[in-house]
This record gives structure tokens, C-alpha cells and sequence, in this order.
């Protein structure tokens, strides 16, 4: 069965979709993106995806390429085509295809729509079960990482630096020795009972999943702790956890080489994973029934 | 006369010249570039943008698509295939095209060469010729802009930001009040004689075109300070200039509205300009004499 993108109006071939060489996300990382849990055939989180891909788009400028119910059709028809019923739906919007000129093009640019799937198996993700190490690095980006855009080169090294050194991923540490968040995924500790994760100011992009995983925990009454943490708190604390669309709750087992809480995926963690599942089972899927 | 564009093997049409969605430039900004010269049919500085460019790949541990002397006879071929004299050769190399994941891929994903090229007039620039205008903005950018990277979204900002405000380039300024660079070109001033641009640490990039100024100037026994400067100083300077790949030398006549010197281009940039003309006309050219 062929796959399919989606590249400005055309479901193409995967490996015949392209952009123009002078795409300004190619030339100048003019573009945000997002990515989407498909789980048992429903989108997680699909508003609070787009509410930040609108947000993101306004902080730069660049218009909607398409109106959201239609961005909101065509991921449907993009999984449809491709039978997909757990994957992630990548999204990126930049700001259209011109002369390589730094400042933005005439309104006659139209912006570049292009959204990619992949399959992801959800559950049995070796991650999640077992538990993965982190290291810390400097968080060296743009100061607004706030706005999801794919000038992610820094996020890039901060994550291959991790694999270097054995690790998973890797947590960005500012200059006041304060954790902002993974390079691909937000962090937080638990201590005493709190669950403690950065506040989401201009210094951090606010996870879909970290406000969704916020709500839950509110809902179950644990005390979420939203300020920002040393490396020290957290090589000291009874659990860590990474959330993200695209692996949803990871525990962190050892961090710097230091083993954390017990060293094994903890019962915060876990039970956060499970709630995920279940809050992500209760979203809208009826549009995606292709199997029916 | 059809344009062409270089793309991974393949001299293609400009308007078909097209790379992979999911081309690591694309989705990561995971690449790096470099804009050359041609002027009079000659390439100004290419050691020293091949050098740069060498530079930023291996800092990002991304291989050399190709030996650099096929790199040079491929930009030669270009400006040949396009008839072009008085250009701007624009190279692009990114991490390749693979399924998106923040972490290098392996060996066998060769990264991606693309090169464009534009006609440009570099005799009789208006803002050569009558000066331009600049503003100041805080330099937003990730901690490593001495690596040439396609990471360029802040840049883009502080260059609309300029012309939203009437102005043609924006002088970027750090927390303790320095100016670290322009946009798209090094800042200078002129101050008593002596010429004043930022050392070349990690907080710039070390512009090639600024390399031979400096060289020129000290050729020519005019003082070059190379220190940071602040806003301050440069208002009450008695010149300021950019330098870049694509313009040269570009009197700064007016920053945040202050008036620089006598609000006219100055003798000095106007000297250098016409010095670094006639030091571009001394380069290599022969291989480009397709009209001979």
C-alpha cells in the first residue's frame, strides 16, 4: 500500500513529496509545526494542538494556510489514506516559497502546508515499561522557545548529545541552573507527594501534553508544583518524567548517571500513563472510523 | 533562458528544483549555508566562505557532500549554465532527508547540496550609494551564531522588524547593551579615526567579507579596534557600516533615528567599498570566463 503526504493541496506519494528548494522553512526555519497523537484512532488532544499551532502562527505572522476545520478535515483524510489507527500526524505550516529574502514576502506568498504520519505503537513502547535516562545540557536556544517553530538545530544537538551518552534524552539547564524543559519533551519531578514542573512562561513551549497531564492531575487531586527546579532537586527526587505527543509519559530512571527515586519507573509516572491513555481513549475519534 | 538550480546531483529547473519534506533542513534546521559573490565574473573570497563553510559542518558534525574542489567546479557550473557575472551563489548543506527524528541518522543518509544563484547589481546600490537606515533589537538568538546555520527565524524577525520601522537592516544588541551584529551583515563604527567592530568570538559570526575588510584596512594602516561596542557609541559615532556577502560595505546613516555622523555616507566606508571592489576584481576568475 503506498503511503501519502500532504504537501500544499495534494495527497503525494511520501517519496515524491517535496517543497521548493526556496521554502522558507528550508532557507530560513520560517515555520512552526506540530505533532498529533493518533491513538486507537483518535486524535489526542486535536484542540489544544491547534489552539498552539494558531498561536504559534500569530507570534510569527504567518496566516493559516487553510481554515482550521478544513487543517482538521485533512488530517482525517491524510490518516484515512493511509489506514493508520495509532501514529503520529506531523503538521508544519512556514511561510510560503519566494525569493530568498530575510524579510517576510508580499501577502501574494501563500504560506507551505505539509503534514507527514508515521505508525507508533503506543503501547509496549520499551521507554514507558522500562524507564529511560536523561543527562542535562545547556539550554542554549532562542530566547522564545515558546513558539514552536522548526528552528529546532539546538534541540537537535541537545538530543544527539544525549545518545552519545547513552541516554534518551537530555534536559536543558538555563543559566540560573534551573531545568527548562527536555529537548523534545517537557520535564518534571516528584517530591514528597508534589509533582513539580516548570511554570509555562516564554522560557519553555507549553506541552499539549503537559496541560492535558496538568488537568488530570488536578482532576485526581495531586498537587502539581508549576516553578521552576535545580538538577539537584531532581537527582534528589522520588520520581522523573518526560511527556510529550509523541511517547506521552516516559519515567525517568537516572539522570547524570544519578540513579533516581528507587531507579525504576515509579507509581506517579505510571498511573499518569494510564490516566493519559484513558483521557486520550474519551477523545473525538467518530470521523476516523476508515475501519468500519 | 531557462534558471537552473543545483540540487543533490542535478542541475534541474529553478521553478522544479524541489527537496524531500522531510529533508533535515526542513523540519530541524538542521543545515548550514553560505552566500558568494560574483562580481565581474569573478568569486570574491571563496577560500575564505569554503573555509567558513568547511567550519560550520564540522562543528555540527555534518560530512562534506562533496570534495570541495568538486564543490567549487559545481558552483562554477551553476554561474555558467545561468550566464550570470554579477551574482549572488547561494550554497545550502543540510543533515539529509530521512523520517524525522531529533537525533543524527546514520552514516547512510548522505546530506543534501543545494545551490541557487540570483543576478545582482553590486555597482549603483541605492543603499550603497545614498546610505540606509538601521534600528536596534535585542539579539534574541540560540548562543552559537558563529555556526552559519539555516536557523535564521530571529534573524528574520529583527530584519522585518527594521523594515516595519522604515529602516533597512537592524543592529542586534545583547543583555549587557552591546551591539553584537547586524541581521544579515557586521555592524562597524567610526569613532576619532579609529574603525570599531566586534571581535569574532562565539557571539558572532565571523562575517568573510569582514575578514578582508579588516585585512584592507590594515593594509591600508587604518586602526581596526576590535572590541564590542555599545548603542551609545555608535549614535555619537562619525560613521557606521555593514558589511556583507551580498551588499558590501553599507553606510549606516541614521540609527533609531539618531543621525551617525554628518547623516551622510562617510569617507571611510565609501573608501572601503571601493578598496574591497577593486580587491574583488584581483580574485581567481578564469574558470568563469563562459562569455570569453
Amino acid at each position: 500500500m503506498p503511503r501519502y503526504a500532504y504537501v500544499n493541496g495534494t495527497f503525494a506519494r511520501h517519496n515524491e513529496a517535496n517543497v521548493h528548494i526556496e521554502d522558507r522553512g528550508y532557507q530560513f526555519a520560517d515555520g512552526i509545526y506540530e505533532v498529533v497523537a493518533l491513538i486507537n484512532g483518535k486524535m489526542a488532544d486535536e484542540r489544544g494542538h491547534l489552539d498552539r499551532l494558531e498561536r504559534s502562527l500569530n507570534e510569527l505572522s504567518i496566516a493559516m494556510p487553510v481554515p482550521r476545520s478544513t487543517l482538521s478535515l485533512l488530517m482525517r483524510e491524510l490518516v484515512r489514506k493511509n489506514r493508520l489507527r495509532n501514529a503520529n500526524i506531523y503538521i508544519q505550516i512556514t511561510r510560503g516559497a519566494t525569493k530568498r529574502d530575510f524579510k517576510f514576502p508580499g501577502a501574494d506568498v501563500p504560506p507551505s502546508l505539509v503534514m507527514t504520519t508515521w505508525p507508533f505503537k503506543f503501547h509496549g513502547n520499551a521507554a514507558v515499561t522500562n524507564g529511560a535516562k536523561a543527562i542535562s545540557t545547556p539550554d542554549i536556544r532562542w530566547k522564545r522557545p515558546d513558539i514552536k517553530s522548526v528552528a529546532l538545530l539546538p534541540q537537535v544537538l541537545a538530543k544527539q548529545h544525549a545518545i552519545e551518552k547513552g541516554a534518551y534524552e537530555a534536559w536543558m539547564v538555563d543559566t540560573d541552573g534551573h531545568v527548562t524543559e527536555g529537548s523534545s519533551s517537557n520535564a518534571w519531578i516528584v517530591k514528597g507527594g508534589k509533582i513539580i514542573t516548570r511554570e509555562a512562561t516564554q522560557s519553555i513551549l507549553r506541552g499539549v501534553t503537559r496541560t492535558a497531564i496538568t488537568k488530570i492531575c488536578t482532576e485526581l487531586q495531586m498537587t502539581v508544583e508549576e516553578r521552576p527546579f535545580t538538577l539537584k532537586e531532581a537527582y534528589e527526587a522520588d520520581e522523573a518524567f518526560n511527556t510529550s505527543a509523541v511517547a506521552l509519559v516516559v519515567p525517568i530512571i537516572e539522570l547524570d548517571g544519578h540513579k533516581v527515586g528507587t531507579g525504576q519507573p515509579g507509581p506517579v509516572a505510571k498511573r499518569l500513563y494510564e490516566e493519559y491513555r484513558a483521557y486520550a481513549d474519551g477523545q473525538r475519534g467518530d470521523e476516523l472510523a476508515w475501519t468500519a
